[in-house]
């Protein structure tokens, strides 16, 4: 029976159809890295044009009628597991598409664009009153988005752009997650801030190219396979996906000090090895990928965490270190570079806050992005909000909008619902790490040990090889046989960042 | 009237579709060129699928049945010449789009793919009978395919090939041309070969990075917008343009001599320099692209042959190379390389031709080619045709089908029709060259003037910023104010390389 549909034509139109969107994905994909790597200024405009066809072009092809009664017949027919969540997804992303109206589609994505463009000209000034009309319009079209796109089984509104970025995750499982992720975390951030190791001579200049040659290192460390990737360098690293052959990743120098390069590069690096990891099979179908953005995190943040900022690690690259950079590394350690790498202190701007307090960037996010959903908060009066509750769980205040409500692009991009995964993907990175240590080593003793192909392997068998077949919870539950608690990620803070 | 119908909804319609395929295009250009300079060797499966995916979308789009009418009702309008141009041209895609039924365009496209790999497997070991049904099947369907292209004005069915590289080209105009360049050519290989030039010293090393840095100057000195497009390094130059302010080349490198890089770059420098010239407007549509190949390769044979291989052009670099070059150039002055530009001497492999000969190995292919489509060769007899032509022609003998006729991808790829626009090119290049003499001042004189600002200024009102709205010969015909013949072209020749 399931041989008989796999390979019946129903399932070959299927899959010419999935081909057709993951290729369209494909072309995207390399249109974006090369915008931010290679493109001239002048090419803005017809990349912004030629993205946004491909975009209609997938959505055209996503909402097709003609596959409706393929997907119909392929969902009660009995499947293999994998064919089976290909199915799932790609009827989920359909229903999803046909869901919002085109003319809700045409208007939020004209309004995100504006908001975007007026954004980045007054954020140097944090011109908020010139913002506000245009993030209010955003905000309008997402709660009617939501309002389309809500299910069922949603609690509320905000669950339906939460499931864009983590299907499955409800408001109802993550507020009380968050609550307890900020009440474990804000005492650790005052004696972490107490217990900061020194920081790097700040007068070295690190050269460039030894950086980059320095992330080449690191990368065939952890088991990148070049042969199926690329590293390059861009503004804000990133890591892109045209094909399972094709994963690359870039790192940004900063001339003052390897550290910011060096840990961006493991962040991406765990963000590619999950690329290249994930199951070939089926191809062209929508299980190739990671069930959501907090399990993609939970890759780049064990790796950038659990692996890049411990003592082990830096000390074993401390001959490296001496042969890519000998003058700057005189009378330095690599363990200095490790403890450097692991200094923590209250501040402003969420991409360059540390480790200890980072998830209480992101707990502000989620509440007042919740908040902004629920009605409950006018964005006139974002600005106020944002500052007291910063004071409040940080004890800093921003000087005004640029260092405050208006950092980040995400809201004025419509991306609303996505901050909360980057918590996640630090909450389940804690928790994998403590089944590593137990069903393994601890990824300290790995790393000490040169295990860190064993490392891998770990993960490619409980996380990667299994794409999307089973929403993020359930893989994460499968892979540490525990349900998610902000009890790990809080001790390991604590055991870190307490002592000097 | 005008006004009239180019704001109208019918104009708008026409504008949103052609913009869709010039998107479609330029993501097809970023994927080509990225394929080509960084694409890691795992990529090559999905690209190739995705880059056939975009060629289906854009088939697709091509040939929607709601566009007719809009297309209909816009030629029976009078519309300004540009936007004239840019309908009569999308109709004429169009029509050729639809004239290959979809059974062929598959059976094409699949036997095509089929014979390059097979031929890049059997080229080595030159065996061509493993070959030989493939390219049969392939020339097959070429013939089916200029059956169906084959328009009522045309005298013979390889005219209709011809037309998708060269619009506007017959046989019957071609052949008298391309016997009168053989009649030209042949008396002046065995005098050029007498006269040759010494080359440059055979055991000096040449670094890389000194010859990009070579390319970005003569980038510079041709007056190469890099706001609005970069360079990069691949195993065969060619150019990329997905948009007006995005045009790419590439270069490549001979680490033994700074030669095949810097004429490359110049070559390459006069295809994007044509493409940054060209009219912005009316922006999407088909008239932003040069009329033909020929057209675009006059303008990169004349950058590449009458500046980039002129005394004076090596002369006024000297200082650059001693700068770049500082132990290389001891002992050799910029004319010697100017001169070491100019050897000539028959030979089996067109790509490595020189400027004498090079017609020669195009007049044979094209008159081999054109046996072929009208059945008076088989392919069985090619390489026996091939070597017999080639000893009469250059005096040569392939010692085998290698070297000989499996040295081109182009048939194999299905390219019939295109090797006779690289001697357009010539043609077209060295009548312009008469042309700048004659209203400016001689090329040589320019480029030691530092004229070749002028230079590009007089082909950007002459020929680039006419875009496709005449046809490669009334383009020229207009540039020039003369008909196309062989004469400048082989006197040219003479001038050049019958002094030592």
């Amino acid at each position: 029976m399931i041989r008989q549909v796999s390979e019946s034509a129903t399932w070959q139109a299927f899959s010419e159809w999935s081909g057709t969107l993951a290729d369209i994905e494909s072309a995207s994909s390399v249109l974006g890295w090369d915008r931010e790597t290679h493109m001239p200024v002048g090419g803005a405009e017809t990349r912004a044009r030629a993205l946004g066809t491909l975009a209609a072009l997938s959505h055209r092809e996503l909402t097709r009628p003609e596959i409706a009664d393929a997907l119909e017949e392929l969902r009660a027919a009995d499947l293999d597991p994998a064919r089976a969540a290909a199915v799932r997804l790609a009827q989920r992303r359909r229903t999803r598409a046909l869901a919002v109206p085109e003319r809700l589609v045409r208007e939020s994505s004209e309004a995100s664009s504006r908001c975007v463009s007026v954004w980045a000209d007054a954020r140097p000034t944090g011109d908020f009153t010139r913002l506000a009309p245009e993030l209010q319009r955003v905000i309008a079209l997402k709660r009617e988005e939501a309002e389309a796109l809500r299910e069922p089984d949603m609690g509320e509104a905000y669950d339906a752009l939460l499931e864009g970025f983590e299907p499955g995750a409800r408001t109802a499982w993550l507020e009380p997650l968050f609550a307890k992720v900020r009440a474990g975390v804000e005492p650790l951030v005052g004696p972490a801030a107490d217990a900061q190791p020194p920081e790097l001579p700040p007068d070295l200049d690190w050269p460039k190219g030894a950086q980059l040659e320095l992330t080449a290192v690191l990368a065939r460390e952890v088991g990148f396979d070049d042969t199926r990737g690329l590293v390059s360098e861009s503004a804000h690293p990133f890591t892109a996906s045209p094909g399972a052959g094709d994963v690359r990743f870039t790192t940004r120098i900063d001339p003052t000090s390897p550290l910011p390069g060096a840990l961006a590069s493991m962040h991406e690096l765990g963000h590619a090895l999950y690329e290249q990891g994930l199951p070939l099979e089926p191809a062209g179908t929508p299980a190739r990928e990671a069930p959501s953005l907090g399990a993609h995190e939970s890759q780049s943040r064990l790796w950038e965490n659990y692996v890049g900022r411990s003592d082990e690690f830096w000390t074993a690259l401390d001959p490296t270190l001496r042969e890519l950079f000998p003058s700057q590394m005189r009378g330095l350690a690599g363990a200095d570079l490790a403890r450097a790498s692991r200094r923590s202190q209250p501040s402003l701007i969420r991409v360059e806050a540390d480790e200890v307090t980072y998830d209480l960037h992101i707990v502000l996010r989620f509440e007042l992005e919740l908040a902004l959903i629920r009605g409950d908060l006018e964005v006139a009066d974002l600005p106020g909000a944002w500052d007291e509750r910063m004071e409040s769980l940080l004890g800093v205040r921003p000087p005004g909008p640029a260092d405050g409500a208006m950092q980040d692009i995400h809201w004025h991009a419509g991306l609303v619902g996505y901050f909360p995964t980057y918590t996640l993907g630090n909450l389940y990175a804690a928790q994998l790490s403590d089944t590593i240590a137990a069903d393994l080593a601890p990824v300290a003793e790995l790393t000490e040990a040169g295990q860190l192909p064993e490392l891998l392997e770990f993960l490619r068998d409980r996380v990667h090889r299994h794409g999307s077949r089973y929403e993020t919870a359930e893989l994460m539950r499968r892979a540490t046989g525990r349900e998610l608690s902000e009890e790990p990620l809080v001790r390991h803070l604590r055991e870190t960042y307490l002592v000097a």
